[in-house]
């Protein structure tokens, strides 16, 4: 028997040889930064042994790359590297740089949004007036411009009918004191004193399955409420393919699909403004993201030139409309802004990602790759990049694998094999699991691979020697989770054709990554980040998303995931007028390419099907592991 | 017996001793440039005697004063100088820029209107569209700010979404083809193919007692139809105060003048399209001008502070709206556009007198005069000028004159008196006369002072030998009409009291005149122009404006009758981008003060009660005549 003893807390950690110290750590509950999932490929795990080094195994070749001489010297391990070999007590001393960030792999609800300034679009502000005399006869509204001319900056000011009828009777009845509430320059309300209340924005993000939407203060920046919905045209096709088609036959049609959303978003409305304890007449603007489909029903646009080649939109810059116009329940002179898309399948919602992780802020070189049914990837700068979409599919979301499903409670969406070929998986939730998603079909692929267990086809490799390789007239597959656990009372497997149906999304995520940085001339190496936006259940692990081929092979430190930034993009366009401005930008500057025309993509979509991809010298990190383990 | 035989026609008129030229001219039909009235004080009357100046008394000392040495020794005389003193033949040559100009002292339907480059706001253009393809994605709205992009010089281009709704189809009809109709960088309307028909522009001028209308040819810039009604408000006050009292009352009472207002210009559309047989969908804009306190009604707002000090008006900057807001039966996606106001009593009418006049492009200093119950005065050049407003009263318009009238069918518009004290007149249409209008009253005051008949009070003088100088109970007056000449059974007469009552009128105008010439530290001579604008039955005598001191004496070629300038204001606008640009500017440059807090203003009008001035020498021609006629 061996012991852990762990500083500077002093916890005594029993531990049976053969383990790794990453294993007994983790199961005592210490969580170690492991970006690699322990296959010795980031070096991010190290430990520094105070004591018992006698207890262990030799250094490794990962451990020889990753460490220095000093900290060699010093007693550091990486923890992944480290086997207990003998009994006896070891001392370990785990440094603060090597602890999970309490981020890391947490269930991802928003999206990562960076910071802005607060300057929101739609702004209540409180001004005091000269009131007129015979030496001073400006009108009443030139009296006010003059006065905002100084916060605004322009004497281009506008104000509806409604607002100039209010005006001179509310402006002397308060004493010539006014709170305004300001939609860019226009004046959309006017109050006699200064109203207590906050004004608030809506951000929407119309999604093929869930519409979400933020209810935001747009006097501190908070987001007050979240609530979300399934889509209800979700009963007109779950794809928008098939939406498109039903709308096509006939303006009834479209103009059904339309109300649908309408109807769903006033729903949401009513429930964040209820929780909340507003006023949906607080609520001056609305900014709404989706893809171009949804852009589309939103607005009551025809589909039927966006469903077939060239799949053209309408319109793709943004376009702001009255809230009674478009028919969404907030203040009756409030407004909706619908952010703009950049093609028929690089919709509002992929201008907002970028929108969120700043691309118009980036010097340096980037990829930004949204994945879904399609998928979106920005590759380049500020000043230059690409846009495209590629048919991923609907795997990464659970569609057309076995037990696949969304990422909702009982997902499977974290799994790690040990050498024994056992299995470790988490769920959403921690509910009992019912199915496995995205980022967990992700983790299992990557883990099979790794153990060995199927080949750089994705093909069970013959001999496998785990009870979880199972077969029957599906073919093989293997049990991520025993019947008895589940919720669902049937074991839920990985068939291999579920990985085959994974291969294809991926290659086709990998396909149109490799064309982008091509179109661009870009190298992998000369990203300055990956950034990987989309609704998993759990963060994608950014080294099984390598091991699996699905993005280039750079330094996991580059990789980095931004959950949802769709509706971080909606409420930043909320929040900060720049913010807005450069959503207009985003759209406009892409160099937008469609990649089915592109002739080199079937031949690297056809490569791209291995594992990690038939030319493994892209892959340098991961050919070395394969090395190591003979796969 | 003496004869005038007119060259080059060879026409023999017969003649009396004692006639001048021009008397037996007019009576035969051939109707002299003879501004001044026949005073010796314009010398546009010239005539070249060809022979028999030896039946013509010798040269007066007007003729001194307005001949050249050279005209004089070829022969030239002054028409209504040159008096019959023997029987003998007179062969006289009329030169042909001593004849009148035809559209000298017609009856004015329409005002004065600059030419201006037809550049209408509301334009059709037809665009040709590349169709998309998968190497050219741009959405079907990118497509077409491209193409619009060369003609408006921007991509801000706006479009209702109605407009984004109809274009993917429009557009494939059409083969990319298509016809748009454009306000200002809005897409209004889109055509899939090239109409025929021309797009319409309706100008309105909302008068306290008539509205205007001109359906307007856009793509030619025709007036194509004419339209006006009473003013439908008339039943709630023939004055614009008894109007606002009313309104100011309640919501209710602002919403049915607002509402009386509407219905009216309605009514007006109606007649102009169905006379025209255009369609009122064919008409894209309405430019709308009125007093300000038709302004507010027409828009619905509260009346209440521009009624009482410091009258105050809710906006003064142009306005445009939604048609349909609006409440117009234009097309649906049409516009109205309000011109700016300057302030409560000087609004958009007097702001498209100055913009019809050309007041921008002015660069030598102007004075233009609107008379009416309200007289709008701007003094200066387009750089810098003064704007104020001056209440003459109703006296012009016919209000408190006893036998005052609109000038409409029947009104005497003109009058003569000779020295016999005998009076000529025209009236409108020729119809029999059935009162005076403010030309005619004019007319008849000036005669009535330069034939003696008056003092320089207005008062009749003791002793003057007619028999139309007639006394009852309402005291002194003069017959212009006999009962048996009239269409309504009664002597027209002109009472004493009337005459104070002009007088009241003349002064306002003349003391608003004399204090904007002197903010704007102006004299009367250097002046370029006098412009006078109004509704009168004629053109006003400009001598005569001058006998009576109504205006500054300048030379008669400086004064120009320039009709209803308002209507023309609101036609510029709608032809020319630039003329609305003005508007703005017209009203935002100009330095307005409010007249009756000069300190100036009561001793001004107190002198000015008198013809034609206290200060005799402010009127150095008038006071010529007055010299030479010892009156
Ligand atoms: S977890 Fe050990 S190197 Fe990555
Ligand atoms: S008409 Fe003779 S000088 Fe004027």
């Amino acid at each position: 028997m061996a012991k852990i003893i762990l500083e500077p807390e002093g916890k005594r950690i029993p531990a049976h040889r053969g383990q790794t110290l990453l294993q007994v750590l983790r199961d005592s509950g210490v969580v170690l930064e492991s970006l690699c999932g322990g296959f010795g490929a980031c070096g991010k795990d190290k430990v520094l042994i105070v004591r018992g080094q006698e207890s262990l195994n030799p250094l490794t070749r990962s451990e020889e790359k990753f460490l220095t001489l000093d900290e060699a010297r010093k007693g550091y391990r990486l923890a992944c590297q480290a086997r207990i070999i003998e009994d006896g007590d070891i001392v370990v001393f785990v440094p603060p740089e090597s602890r999970a960030r309490p981020t890391q792999r947490k269930i991802v609800s928003e999206g990562y949004m960076r910071n802005v300034t607060l300057d929101p679009f739609v702004k209540k502000i409180k001004v005091v007036l000269r009131a007129p005399s015979l030496e001073d006869p400006r009108s009443d509204y030139e009296r006010l411009v003059d006065t905002l001319r100084k916060v605004l900056e322009t004497d281009d000011v506008k104000a509806s009918l409604d607002v100039l009828r209010d005006l001179p009777d509310k402006a002397r009845n308060s004493n010539w004191s006014l709170s305004l509430v300001l939609w860019g320059n226009e004046i959309v309300s006017i109050e006699e004193t200064t109203s207590q209340r906050p004004v608030y924005g809506l951000a929407v993000d119309i999604g093929t399955s869930k519409i979400v939407v933020h209810l935001v203060n747009l006097e501190n920046g908070k987001i007050e409420r979240v609530a979300f919905a399934e889509n209800p045209q979700l009963s007109y096709g779950e794809d928008i393919m098939s939406r498109m088609s039903y709308a096509n036959i006939g303006p009834e049609n479209l103009q059904r699909l339309h109300r649908l959303l309408i109807d769903a978003i006033n729903s949401l409305i009513e429930e964040v403004v209820s929780e909340a304890g507003v006023s949906s007449e607080d609520i001056y603007e609305a900014v709404i993201v989706g893809n171009t489909a949804m852009h589309h029903f939103f607005l009551g646009l025809p589909t039927r030139y966006l469903s077939s080649s060239p799949f053209t939109p309408v319109v793709t810059r943004s376009y702001s409309l009255e809230a009674r116009e478009a028919g969404l329940k907030i203040n009756r002179r409030g407004k909706v802004t619908v952010l703009p898309v950049i093609a028929g399948y690089v919709g509002a919602d992929a201008v907002a990602d970028a929108l969120a992780i700043g691309l118009i802020e980036k010097s340096e070189n980037i990829l930004l790759v949204d994945i879904g049914t399609n998928t979106e990837i920005f590759a380049g700068n500020a000043e230059d990049y690409v846009a495209c979409s590629t048919p991923s599919g609907p795997a990464l979301e659970g569609g057309h694998i076995t037990f696949g499903m969304k990422a909702v409670e009982g997902a499977i969406g974290r799994v790690t094999i040990d050498e024994s070929g056992d299995v470790e998986y988490k769920t959403i939730n921690n509910a009992p699991p019912s199915g496995i998603c995205g980022s967990g079909i992700i983790d299992a692929v990557a883990q099979l691979f790794l153990r060995g267990i199927i080949d750089r086809r994705g093909k069970f490799v013959e001999g496998s020697a785990t009870e979880r390789l199972i077969r029957d007239e599906k073919g093989r597959g293997y049990v991520i989770a025993w019947s008895n656990e589940t919720s669902i009372g049937k074991n839920i497997v990985l068939w291999e054709k579920d990985i085959s149906e994974f291969l294809l999304a991926k290659a086709a995520i990998y396909a149109g990554i490799s064309i982008a940085l091509k179109r661009r001339k870009l190298d992998p190496e000369s990203l300055s980040e990956v950034l990987i936006a989309g609704s998993f259940g759990y963060h994608i692990d950014p080294f099984h998303a390598k091991v699996v081929g699905m993005i280039p092979d750079v330094e996991l430190e580059k990789i980095k995931f931004v959950g949802n930034t769709a509706i971080a993009g909606a409420d930043l366009a909320l929040l900060s007028r720049k913010a807005r401005e450069e959503a207009e930008i985003i759209a406009k500057r892409a160099r937008y390419f469609e990649l089915s025309l592109d002739p080199l993509f079937n031949k690297e979509f056809a490569y791209a099907l291995q594992l990690p991809h038939r030319e493994l010298e892209r892959f340098p990190s991961i050919a070395e592991i394969v090395a190591r383990k003979d796969l």
